[in-house]
């Protein structure tokens, strides 16, 4: 692919304090993800020198003033620089409101090139909800700030892993309150939603299924009446409006369904059944059953899982890494990048398929 | 291993109309099923006959009239015909209540024998609930049916696959009402009776992961707090127990960690949690993206999951296939043994253990 042919990446570096400046420079190091697209990572270049000494790979970008300079650049890096993150100040691990405020600004600054279209899409390093709170941002986290940056209300999570795409009803609530938020409108908008985003990657007659929220799928109201009160109808619209929706199915054997191909994605209810899904397969088959490396190994498996979030909803593409800020493994060079390179992929594929 | 290594083993045939008869006999004609144990069928003949020709599968079972004959013979399969299901009555794929009778007998049988200790385990085929109850059995299920045979109140069911063992706290009722359930004694009484499986299973010092209920187990009480109120407190009594006993861990995180050896077993909360876990997994890799073969692989996918379940709390062991009656492939040859010859070679392994 000639470099005219790879997107543009806005990435954002993350909370200065956890592993995202880790994770950006270890994955821009990649051949995979340098394939993909052309990266502007949005940072301080003092703290990513920092993580380039804790990973041990050259990190050596072209620093732009601005993205059109980066958009005419031959370098499949360049940097966006907003000396905004002391790496003398910001400690690693630790919450820190100056962190806090840094990474808040690096999002900003990419929704607003990508909003400008001057980058084809969005890839986000984790950051610190707690360091988000302490420097006055007031949303809770990544997602709700995109939403409110983008102007729009209903967005929804997509985990993305090979060839699985789960998206999820509801998140980060709890099961409890999950159930009572679970509406027919809430259900019918995410399954538009998925079936646009499978339309975006390429799938021309997207195959969606739609999983129950009880055991067996209710087993025919035994086990609860949501799927017949609730998600039945909205499947029956989403079909009506020329969408290839099946459901409601039972959650335990849907996902096996969709991994041998009958699908290609799934809406799960909640945040559960599809992460449990996603994350259980994300392991590589290779560290089953090696029980004797002991605690190091158990410490990086933390961030083994190769899966990848995507956010329905928003008018730019935004993908994103599947883990947190890792505060514990930060600045040991543990951190595994390959959620952040599949993150990258998966933007590029996207907005090339625009 | 010889003959009298090998333990007896009862093991019902299940509904007479549905796949119970056919993954009977096709699972008693592997290698790995009869290197095992021996086995006592119990059921009709003339249904097993009828299956034999449905799988293409010899079945020539010595004929006994009790459990000592077949203990005493050299035979590796027995059949103790209850002479209770005429084949030329029972239609395929139908819900008959002689049907549910006869498969209600077999279940009363093979306990009797298991609790005189004439069989060293019982293995069993799927029942259908619908000829249950046509046939006024009052029992819902197959668990609660042993339960009561048993005299006992607590059991719980654990899913085995491979190496991943999985039990829980709730199983058949809504999301809803398993959030009413969870209690810190029924919390702790599930953490022993797995605890008390492993060792059964050889395992001398077993580790016992608790999934959390909520996403993120909680996030500190931000998700729901039936982390800190009820299974935090019911993990902490196991400890002082002297079970090795760890959690709420996050739901979605926990059995990718069991998967690599960390824990030996994971207490689920809710069906879904532990059955997606395990049953996304329990697809052959070899069936992934191959999308071309079409309906009959998608219906035989139906059984291909070769998982096995275990009911904890009784005073018998007692294993089961992992799939349900399935009418809509039933005499055509279809219905895959795999769970079948899984579910012999644990209640086997159980037995020579004790």
């Amino acid at each position: 692919m000639s470099a005219a042919e790879r997107p543009l990446l806005a990435i954002t570096m993350g909370d200065p304090s956890g592993v995202g400046p880790e994770v950006v420079v270890a994955a821009l190091a990649s051949r995979r993800a340098r394939a993909a697209g052309r990266a502007l990572v949005i940072g301080d270049a003092r703290v990513l020198a920092r993580a380039a000494a804790f990973t041990g790979k050259a990190f050596a970008p072209r620093v732009v003033s601005n993205a059109k300079e980066a958009s005419a650049s031959r370098s499949p890096v360049c940097l966006l620089d907003l000396r905004n993150a002391d790496a003398e100040q910001i400690l690693i691990g630790q919450v820190n409101a100056a962190a806090g405020r840094a990474a808040a600004d690096y999002i900003e600054k990419a929704v607003e090139l990508a909003r400008a279209g001057e980058v084809a899409a969005i890839v986000t390093a984790p950051i610190n909800k707690g360091a988000l709170r302490q420097a006055g941002v007031s949303h809770p986290g990544h997602t709700e700030m995109l939403a409110a940056l983008c102007g729009v209300k209903r967005v929804a999570m997509m985990l993305v892993h090979g060839s699985m795409r789960v998206s999820h009803v509801t998140t980060h609530v709890s099961l409890r309150e999950a159930c009572e938020i679970i509406t027919q409108e809430r259900v019918l908008s995410v399954i538009r939603l998925t079936d646009e985003a499978l339309r975006r990657m390429g799938i021309a007659q997207p195959r969606v299924a739609v999983a129950g929220l009880n055991p067996h799928a209710g087993e025919g109201g035994l086990f609860g009446d949501e799927e017949i009160e609730v998600i039945a109808p909205a499947v029956e619209v989403a079909c009506s409006e020329g969408i290839n929706a099946t459901g409601p199915l039972p959650p335990d054997t849907v996902f096996a369904r969709h991994r041998a191909g009958e699908f290609d994605a799934v809406v799960a209810m909640v945040h559960d059944h599809g992460h449990i899904a996603v994350k259980t397969l994300g392991f590589a088959p290779a560290s089953v059953g090696r029980p004797s490396a002991g605690a190091k190994r158990r410490r990086s498996a933390a961030l083994r899982a190769s899966g990848v979030n995507l956010t329905l909803g928003l008018p730019i593409i935004r993908t994103s890494v599947d883990h947190g800020t890792a505060f514990d493994i930060a600045g040991k060079g543990l951190a595994d990048p390959t959620s952040m390179v599949e993150a990258i992929v998966l933007a590029a594929e996207m907005a090339r398929a625009r």
